[in-house]
């Protein structure tokens, strides 16, 4: 999470699909940190608004101290202000702050009817918000019947109607002599089509018109298997952009028949506000971005309420599987793959053999058995971390993967000398016949996929080797031990994996796993798939015990 | 989005960090759709409740039916109440719908004093909600002081202060005889160790102990890599969760120092609440998720405001990279794609190579060495889907990709009929040598690396020359055209991409992309890397027809 706080200063909607409920829910999509000031409380649903209660405009000015003293805040987007008192103390409020150089840029939602046809500001507050905030916003985001109600206050007095670009174009002009920096006036209750746009394009060559979710040039293919195509009689929805630079942006997307749209005015100055305190590059960016949101959100809104249901604010994120690192566990990703399989891991880990070797008591036979395998395995391990060379796509990745080969290397170096303790020569070695435990291990290792898994596969060996001699170690330190590492014929193996070069290599091999589930932040399917390769390799270890136990082939 | 519904009722906090606010991230971050009736307004801060603004107990009401009757709610999560007239409205009211069977599990958070210690619940609303809200919830989920309180005015008179965890139980038996199914008492304020979890758990045998976030088993390596490894003696947190079943569970957690704990109250029985509405398994593994999502949003908590910060709401969520499909795009991620490059794209498509085609004014020699080396890529391009079937996991991918090869050995047959009539014999197909172009793409294919990125780049040849051919078709068909099929020595060529058969393969391919992208569901390092192999395909394509306009070898 950033810690880009998010100011909203508006109304509450009880159903949860506009007002304040709107803006921290597009707040959190955003990632951004959402404080709200209310302003009136609305008993509402997505039939109508049941009923309003102001909110004290003392009590509103105490909710804007108690934010903007404490919070750093990076936008502040303004909703339903109520009434001429409520809006007065906003605006008083945040011009002495403004004049203080402390605030951020304001998004004004002049919101002045709800979508049933609720008043949600009064006449006489309609002043205030011309005269005092549009002057310190940077963006004013008026809906068709606003821009006319906002313009004919503000124009000679004649009653100005928008019915098509060019009249809103004109408005846009009025509205932005109030001293905003931007208007974005929103054509959703225009019915367009996408030629009518190519044609006031024509007549007006610098504006910039930006398609969203329109197929474009070089997409026939998509076109041919779109259900229903945009063509140029397709009713189109467009927002007109005008800055006080004069730059003219209109922002174009397909129409969507939809009753999920409760909310979408909050949603998008909302959205806007998160851009900015994100840091977009331009107010353009930032209201094509915060356009396509919505948008999307209707797309995907499912059936909420009786009536016009919210759209789906959480179009645009997904679940993270990953938990954060810690002082009391930095290998949180190793310790789920872990405990997915615990029980084939104990058996594992705490395999009778080891437990044997432990004690001493382990047959000999059984260990020259279990060690010529290991000898045999080592050869496909190593080659699988030659195979994870050949996959990456980093020098880093390559020398890591390199390194760990030289380490098998070494280990297989310390196994010639080990064996021959055990009247063992290399030749013996090379010559012993494959069991099937160890094909099968070695063989899923050569076969597990693209190199992520195969970082998983192989660690599950790494790891568990580890396990087994750190634990011998640590318990044979206890007091009333059952492990017993003086005289054990074993001791060398266990001193092995216990030791320092042994445990050095498995830490990087954690890190780098680590490391690797963070980057790939895996979809709940993904993560299925790298449960089902560890648990394999797991158990293909468990095998390979067994195996040695029962001395097999 | 699920449409599962749920309801806070409960205070604001204007800094966001607790009342229904936190309620709202909460629910945004487990998916849940929100809903929230506003007992009264706080202005409030990181550093203390700077004033109370209560909401006429009818105007909660008004909220309460307007949600209720409209929305179907699938948990119902109880904060700050206020006062007895408030208290006693919403207790009312549940209860009226209780009786009539339509209201979903209740989780009381019995909110009476801030972390600050501002009163939220005023003396005479204790009793209301022992005696009203508490019999009709599934769960109550009072911290130390609350649940001192309440039993002292459950009990016999006599003061029962919570000390240990045997002195919580006592009160967590007190609590539940007041008829709801469970009481979650929560151990934050008490010192606790591990080693005392453990002596306690030895005296009530029947007793349940989760551990959360504490390295368990068979994890020694992962316990040696932690810079602070919880042991017998480190302090460490518990929940204890009783239920009237007499089940009795105990919660154990690490102990984070950490002044990022505003909402924490707030946000384990809202979290509790959506687990319920999703479904939970149990109220135990409900309140086991909740108890972790909130003991990470401390862990993940980074600094706002200058005193007792919010936990981190978000760090469960994610980005989601891919837009949902639509009637007027089924192929957003394909889009993505092409407009990730696109001017690359252009290039390939619109390559000279094809205009001259389409005029049927291509040099024979440059067509030629284009079909020639055509002939040898699609060696390539046929093993490329040996390798992809090599590397499925199911018999639908392979199907799939073993259908593409005959698709191509199909397209092989074609073009060494229509060679032919360029008076070239498959002799002279086999003996061509192969360009560096040819090579290059064939091999780029070849070592592309996991089946995910394969699918990509093959998808930018097989979508490529679809759309050339429909391009170029579309093109013949409209008036003033330039291409002319007629007496084009390449209609045949044309026909062959643009025909039904090519075309349907292709269809296939665009769904396969398209529901990997949305299983995969990539993280912002992955979809950048996919983007490389298509912007790589689309230019090793744009090169092999530069090498057919130049006649390179």
């Amino acid at each position: 999470m950033s810690t880009d706080v998010v100011l909203t200063i508006a109304g509450s909607d009880s159903s949860g699909g506009a007002g304040i409920q709107a803006d921290l829910k597009t707040f959190a999509a955003h990632g951004c940190y959402g404080a709200s000031v209310i302003t009136a409380l609305t008993a509402q649903n997505t039939l109508g608004v049941q009923g309003v209660h102001a909110c004290p405009p003392d009590f509103v000015r105490q909710q804007l101290d108690s934010v903007l003293d404490d919070l750093q805040v990076r936008a502040i987007k303004t909703g339903m202000l109520c009434d001429a008192a409520t809006a007065k103390t906003v605006v008083d409020n945040l011009t002495r702050r403004t004049s203080s150089g402390s605030l951020p840029p304001i998004i004004c939602d002049p919101v002045c009817v709800s979508t049933s046809g609720h008043t949600l500001l009064k006449e006489d507050a309609v002043e205030t918000l011309i005269t005092g905030l549009f002057p310190i916003s940077a963006l004013i985001t008026p809906n068709k019947s606003e821009a006319e109600l906002l313009a004919s206050r503000m124009g000679s007095g004649c009653e100005t109607k928008i019915d098509d670009l060019e009249s809103m174009l004109e408005v846009a002009k009025i509205l932005i002599k109030s001293g905003c920096k931007a208007v974005l006036l929103k054509g959703g209750h225009l019915s367009t089509t996408l030629h009518d746009v190519q044609s006031i394009s024509a007549k007006f060559p610098d504006a910039r018109v930006i398609k969203q979710g329109i197929l474009g040039e070089n997409m026939e293919i998509l076109l041919a298997g779109c259900a229903a195509p945009i063509q140029a009689e397709t009713k189109v929805v467009f927002d007109l952009l005008y800055q006080s630079t004069g730059q003219t942006t209109l922002l174009v997307r397909p129409r969507i028949e939809s009753s999920s749209t409760h909310g979408t005015g909050c949603t998008l100055s909302s959205a806007v506000a998160c851009e900015l305190a994100k840091g977009a590059k331009s107010l353009e960016d930032a209201v094509a971005s915060a356009a396509m949101y919505t948008h999307l959100g209707i797309l995907a809104a499912t059936a909420i309420g009786q009536g016009y249901g919210p759209l789906n604010h959480l179009h645009s994120i997904q679940p993270s599987l990953i938990y954060p690192r810690s002082l009391t566990n930095p290998y949180p990703f190793t310790t789920l793959l872990i405990q997915s399989a615990s029980e084939t891991w104990r058996q594992y880990v705490e395999h009778d053999f080891v437990k044997q070797l432990g004690r001493g008591t382990l047959d000999r036979a059984n260990f020259i058995h279990f060690i010529k395998q290991d000898y045999l395995y080592l050869k496909y391990y190593a080659r699988a971390y030659g195979l994870l060379a050949a996959k990456s796509t980093s020098f880093n990745t390559i020398r890591s993967a390199t390194d760990t080969i030289y380490n098998v290397l070494h280990e297989i170096g310390q196994h010639k000398t080990y064996c021959s303790t055990f009247g063992i020569s290399e030749a013996e070695l090379e010559d012993t016949p494959e069991a099937s435990a160890t094909t099968a291990y070695g063989a899923y290792l050569m076969d597990t996929g693209d190199s992520t898994k195969l970082v998983m596969a192989l660690m599950a060996c790494l790891l568990g080797y580890g396990e087994v001699g750190l634990w011998l170690k640590k318990q044979s330190s206890m007091k009333d031990t059952w492990v017993v590492l003086e005289g054990n014929p074993y001791k060398h193996w266990v001193e092995e994996y216990a030791g320092e070069m042994y445990q050095g290599a498995v830490r990087i091999g954690l890190e780098t796993m680590e490391s690797l589930a963070v980057s790939e932040s895996p979809s709940e399917a993904k993560l299925e798939e790298w449960k089902k390769v560890w648990k394999r390799c797991t158990m293909l270890e468990k095998s390979f015990w067994d195996m040695a136990m029962d001395l097999k082939d």
